[in-house]
């Protein structure tokens, strides 16, 4: 199949995650974690995130969120988020059926919190009858392809530490957020004063590979039970640490973001000038919005894969990958104008 | 780190599922399981499980064995067990957790349900005060290294239908079960009319597969939101059906289970004669349990990977692998004369 | 303490309750339901509601609604309700926490669903990554004080069935809807293909009975081991289905209603003059909502029980009671009088 | 109905408790335990389990349970409890369901928990696999009508402490092991430094009144959240610590207790010379246990309400209430005496 536009989901595997693969495939290692794969990832987790950050690898991104939150929020609290957050409409329902946690959502234009909308649903607190506010959960790059600024991020968390709320970053996108805003990743969330975050790599090249890095001891106590308990502990970890460990050699992961965010910049030139093409939210990482005729989406999803994202304005989500290329762009900016030709 | 007989869980990755992995990494793939491997491979289960099979990818045992109980229980029912089941003790209560299932326990000297052992369980129908029995979860082989002949396990099956009960079937060994009877995995599932079995490869060899297998509509119809919701749904899935079907190339699973199996034979046989082993259970697949003196325990565990099974007579777990070697036998054995020996 | 103004939870129970409980008080009876009286009560049930109509006694509203939803939901499903359902707000997070079950929100003004507010949630189905629309809920009279319409209430639940969902009236007041309205109580439910209904009586005059009527085979079924396994079966049962017996018997339940009902249409009337007071929704039922000065709910306050309803508007809600008496009315609309005069 | 001795769950309430809900049956109150009523029954409990005892009254056995603990556990916890449990085998599993609570449990003779019998579960600390024990449960007096001494319970608590568990007594018949023992409640819980109890009057001659009593302060901070969340939390709540308050005044609770038990006592001594009649446990509280041949058990069955309590031994289980009649008694006992005659 083409390159597609759907989804960084859609990508393969960078060569080098493959070969880290075989290179840790000798002999025996203890499973579930205590391997050296590991305790080396441990550490170089520890130069990126700080001292105190300790990492747990796990299966998927809504596993590293559902565990994450858990860790964070009393059997009775919920958590707040925007209406678009993956983990209110992209998880399958995870959150309230695995951690029986109510979401409190905020609608926004952009998929980012800020403070006041903090306020509209931190409220409440000591009425047993309101599910009780206890975490914030805020996604960097957010699932509407836009950054939140160092300066943004930091006065959403303050505002949460200020109703006594715990801070998770939901960044599954966080390499294409550092890659675009240009800071190392603790500037996104250890020095911010974050609780934790999920911390992907699977979306920037690798095979599969989500982790919970906790910032907090509480989070850390906690993170390692829930983390069997939900399901998302996986035996032989080597192979999982082994991912993120290709990841960091050599900066992989600030290339493949960078790389991915160039692309959907690329496109965005390249179809920002095609009559029937208005492009409909900024492009600040590595995805495109637009809406487009729906008679033009008909017949691209023919030649192309690439999602629908609002069925009623017509607007559609253009992903760009790690391994999207300038010919993948020409080509498929090529078809937009073709079909938007035609008749 | 030397072979260790701690757990198959320790065995790296046969060469030749990496090598799938590689092949399988060409272009773009839709995500989630719409690609062309998961196609090929739920085919490729189709031919081994009979057509009604519905083969769905997951992470993890845990997550196979609790996907496939919520898939046949409804929020009111319970799942029997044995006391020693996976799903009872090694699943950091997960079933309880996750899926609200309660585990009706039955105990047994060998790891192995009876009709009989099923009916001190199976009982209360109708009574709301008692949760209601809804799944059978059979193990095989077990945890104790024990194997149902086929007709053991018929009747398990059927006492269990007599009930009106569900069977899940854990299959986190069947390979090793499959091989050490000679039987097709049809035999020792589609065939008895069980529900779904939890299908796994990663201890026979794989990097990370395991899977829900369905034989019936009810719980193929379940399964896919079930997966999704219980946070065991990959997004590049293709990488983990790839694991399965490099286990089918060749037979690459038959021949796996088979070496484990006779290197667990040729380390009891080895370790029979050696004054002061009490072999403690029969071998019938891939584990020997035997009690050692409690000081010639400490001093192998300071040389080779392995678990105390039980604290309280000395039994210990001895688990052989696809890749253990005869000469990881002879030295581990070896070992165990010479502690044996100590005065 | 005076009559109050803040909920019909804070009235006490109507004589004839207490009587009733006296008069099942006698020998010994079977617990859990299998007693005389219930079995009473549920053919009383069947001539109100149908033949089909079967009524299981909980204790409190949230468990009749979180058991009701259960019953009709798949574990992956999730509730369509409206941002101000007493589900979503005033429940403690129970139905995310007890049952696991996402609850997609509408907003609105009036606190009313609509055909079209049920189309912008009730998508998405086969979609695994989002939670399944599986139920609607619908609250009569609602938690704004308004009504539905007996065609209003039929659109919602024919489009509700076109989607495939099952439908749930919350009837916390549903004495008060069918009073206002001067319908049956099957008019509200069984006519128009329901599923099941929450039927309350304990803000109208009972002292603790809740209950679910299920109107569907499926639902009936389901409930009996929901209610033990969610907490909510009363081991002297005789005493909650008394209470409903005696709310039948003489009409109680709609001299109440009626009387709380007019009780609140005399309370608008007497405040709507009342310069200072703007009048902010209509009052068809037992609420009356205003908007007064901060300064004056301040000192109202000081003097009688009333809630605010929104902090940002100054929005209060005034509840009337079976126990409200003119006097009350009077009393307190003369209090606000003179707050609101106050310079 | 005639008395049954079928549980003490059949029996009506005394007439002391219908007059004080009649008592606090004046004017309105504040919802959801506001009200003083239950600001009374909060001092009154001090007087009786000490000044850090804070009640929290809720709708029954299995609320209480499940509430209290849920307080104690951290989601990735289990409960440890004998198999006979009321909250094993009992309450439809909602500790799993509603909780996600894993049971360890421990086979017993008598129903009774042992220091060296904890031990048996107690381990593990510290391993993700095993679901971590966090609470005991130990009930008092038992489901199999014994007791434990004070000094035998202050052994168990003190095992529990020793590995850093919580302990939840389950008082759902304290009163009769309180009459028994001829102690105060303290003697039972506070002295002995149990975290919570189960404190329960629906048995004792209440309506339906059941508490959680928090003895520590962490147990006091979140009862009142989990409380509304596992929906056990009534609006008039009044009337639910009325029952309480009359079960206080002029020491009812002990009067009925000691009734109860007393009776027993009588039936024991009635039926023991019967011949046919074996006693198959100790008479400590007011339950009677004895094997009866199964035709005697099926006719007497036509006359009386009594319940098997082991089908395969043939044992019946036969409770006395605070309404027991030396009458009934008599009666009883000729009845079983005509049956085992019956040639």
């Amino acid at each position: 199949m083409a390159t597609s536009f759907a989804s960084d989901n859609y990508a393969g595997v960078h060569p080098a995650v493959l070969e880290y693969l075989s290179r840790v495939n000798v002999g025996h290692q203890p499973a579930y974690g205590d391997d050296d794969v590991t305790a080396t990832l441990r550490e170089t987790i520890k130069d990126h995130f700080g001292a105190a950050a300790e990492i747990f690898c796990v299966f998927n991104g809504t596993g590293a969120n559902v565990v994450a939150m858990q860790s964070m929020a009393k059997p009775w609290e919920a958590a707040i988020c925007t209406t678009t957050a993956h983990v209110n409409v992209d998880e399958g329902g995870a959150p309230e059926s695995v951690a029986g946690l109510k979401l409190w959502q905020v609608p926004t234009a952009d998929g980012k919190l800020t403070p006041e909308s903090i306020d509209t649903q931190a409220w409440g607190f000591g009425d047993v009858h309101r599910a009780q506010p206890g975490v914030v959960v805020v996604t960097q790059s957010t699932e509407l392809g836009t950054l939140y600024t160092v300066d943004e991020l930091a006065a959403v968390v303050d505002r949460a530490k200020h109703h006594g709320l715990r801070v998770l970053l939901d960044g599954a996108r966080i390499t294409n957020a550092a890659a675009a805003l240009g800071v190392p990743f603790r500037a996104l969330t250890t020095d911010l004063g974050i609780d934790a975050l999920s911390f992907g790599a699977t979306k920037n090249g690798a095979l599969g590979a989500e982790s919970v890095i906790a910032l907090t001891p509480e989070v850390a106590a906690a993170v390692p039970y829930l983390r069997k308990t939900d399901m998302q502990l996986a035996s032989k970890m080597r192979f999982i640490s082994a991912q993120f460990l290709a990841m960091f050699a050599d900066d992989l992961w600030l290339r493949n973001a960078t790389h991915a965010n160039s692309m959907a910049a690329r496109l965005r030139a390249a179809i920002e000038p095609i009559p029937g093409v208005t492009l409909s939210r900024p492009t600040e990482v590595n995805a495109v919005f637009a809406v487009l005729p729906p008679d033009v989406t008909a017949r691209l999803q023919q030649r192309f894969h690439f999602y629908t994202w609002d069925q009623a304005t017509g607007e559609v989500r253009l992903m760009c990958s790690w391994d999207t290329t300038e010919s993948d762009i020409s080509q498929f900016a090529t078809a937009i104008a073709e079909e938007c030709a035609v008749p």
